[in-house]
């Protein structure tokens, strides 16, 4: 038997990760909440790159309707190129990244803080240089990562999202999804995706559609089978796939639905079975009710069975890679640590 | 000789439509912009999908530096699936539909005006029922369009948009693009782009990558790519690629790189080097003193050659359709007017 990758070995530890997490930045969070409520916020701002900003796309999608603010994502380069400032006296701006040092993201939080803007940081790095910038800091507790490919860190800025979400604006169902959480990614970690590694074994493309925070979950997907296999997957938002794309599953570009359960799940269940019908290659990975191709794990709230579906996506990527002759801890050309300006 | 595509015949009209356009909304942008100068704006929110959500990001890059104000792009699902509302009285709301009918545009419009923000629509359909949610209208000169690739639509819509940006905050170099837009334009239209076609005649997929204003031109060429070319295009930003996609160009998978002459010139033409020393299959299209495989059409100010670089793709992509034995006016399973919820 071969030594499991990296990316396979960390991805196991999300569940004990995010349990950790959960409990030692609990107070932390509130206490962050109890200062941002008593700004007069009109918008919120993301900062990050690669998988940090499908964390912050997640945290888009999962606040805006429960605060009523804008979120938007920041383009680090009106700061670091093109020496832009912008009025955020009103803006609280989170910035995420794993190893809280690229260049732009610090660069755009230093403009911001200048700006008037309060600033928070979610890094996996205590002390780098992004925490500097920062009003304050949320640690992730996903401990050293040393494949290339974010995992567990990913899945605990997500949980950090959620605990932040949950302190600023509590609700019964984020309660739920930070109590299931854990055991929802001990289930999603052993679940069996030989389907879907069957699925993609020979693809050389391929879109991923989701929506709302399964949007956000298909973006990080595609960038891992992009990293990890090899595979040119694309994330598409199942309304904006009906505005072009769909034109190339004519041509035998094969669609992977995520369905997570939310109220969006039917439309996309019917998108699936109509694209399937005009002779699309379709996979459906969705709730059980739906007789998928891959019954997805469940919590009791969305946001959890969401998270958990990028878990198991994480576990299934590792294995495809291995199928197709990749090794998933090599990506061709990539380091851990990427420095944009 | 076969007819040439509405595609094609459509997109050859661009320069006039902008020469007319440009003339004929000026003192309408001017009233709007005394008016949208009077509020007191934190923010700017557009609403967008598929073609017109790529010239929003276009207003972006445009306007974010000019007003210091951040630009966010509205995920419309909040509203039509949703049902969220957003604090947006101290925002203004921009549009843009060529059809100015699809529900989920109007009705995020219709939220964003009750809950006090200001409202613009961009259509190019007049009387359309996005314009009865707006409290002011910019018509999109671009006359009927049948094609289903929309092309000289997309075109005035980045026109509005710098007529727009030069009514909120005058510019010598916003005056320059108004001036010699249309005259550009022309050059693009006749520009030689034989080298791209050849470079994606057998290609199933490939990245284009720009920066700033051609990263918004990037996503809009994808978009075509898919749609007439059956090529499985995906635009990524020259600091994003560096994050992971990276990995694919070690597997063959071309990269092309839209270079419009703005201050990231230098380091995408550096990276594009260091991608083809890589062994990665490498298009550069940019300014002649880069020695690119494709010089592109160049005005006096960088906007007008992003501008004119798209013209020179619509007409390539149309090209390299029949090449490759596509119509572009039938993309397979797409009608014009796409309604999502």
């Amino acid at each position: 038997m071969t030594k499991p990758s990296l990316m396979e070995q960390e991805a196991r530890e999300s569940a004990d990760c995010v349990r950790r997490q959960i409990f030692q930045v609990e107070r932390v969070v509130g206490e962050i909440a109890d200062e941002i409520m008593a700004q007069d916020l009109d918008l919120i701002v993301t900062c990050a790159r690669g998988s940090s900003d499908h964390a912050a796309l997640f945290g888009k999608y999962l606040l805006e309707p429960l605060l009523g603010l804008p979120v938007t994502s920041a383009s680090p380069s009106l700061v670091s190129v093109y020496d832009a400032d912008q009025r955020l006296s009103r803006a609280l701006t989170v910035s995420i990244s794993q190893s809280g040092k690229s260049p732009d993201i610090v660069a755009y939080a230093e403009m911001a803080r200048a700006a008037g803007s309060r600033t928070l940081a979610i890094v996996n790095t205590p002390g780098s240089p992004l925490t500097e910038s920062a009003d304050w800091t949320v640690p992730l507790g996903a401990g050293t990562e040393k494949s290339v490919a974010a995992t567990k860190s990913y899945i605990c800025t997500l949980a950090a999202l959620v605990q932040l979400a949950s302190a600023l604006a509590p609700t019964r169902d984020l309660d739920v999804v930070l109590k299931e959480l854990p055991e929802v990614l001990e289930r999603a970690t052993s679940l069996d995706a030989d389907a879907m590694v069957r699925f993609l074994s020979e693809e050389k493309s391929c879109f991923i559609v989701g929506r709302g925070l399964g949007f956000a979950i298909a973006q990080e997907a595609a960038l891992k089978l992009k990293e990890t296999c090899g595979i040119h997957a694309e994330a598409i938002s199942a309304a904006e796939v009906q505005h072009g794309p769909m034109a190339l599953l004519a041509q035998g570009v094969p669609v992977l639905f995520l369905v997570h359960g939310d109220r969006t799940e039917e439309e996309q269940v019917a998108l699936a079975h109509r694209f399937a019908n005009e002779g699309a290659k379709v996979f459906l990975a969705a709730p059980d009710r739906f007789d998928p191709d891959l019954s997805i794990v469940e919590g009791q709230s969305h946001i959890s069975s969401a998270i958990g579906m990028i878990q198991t996506f994480y576990l299934m990527a590792a294995q495809l890679a291995a199928v197709r002759g990749n090794n998933p801890d090599q990506p061709p050309l990539l380091k851990k640590v990427t420095e944009t300006h």
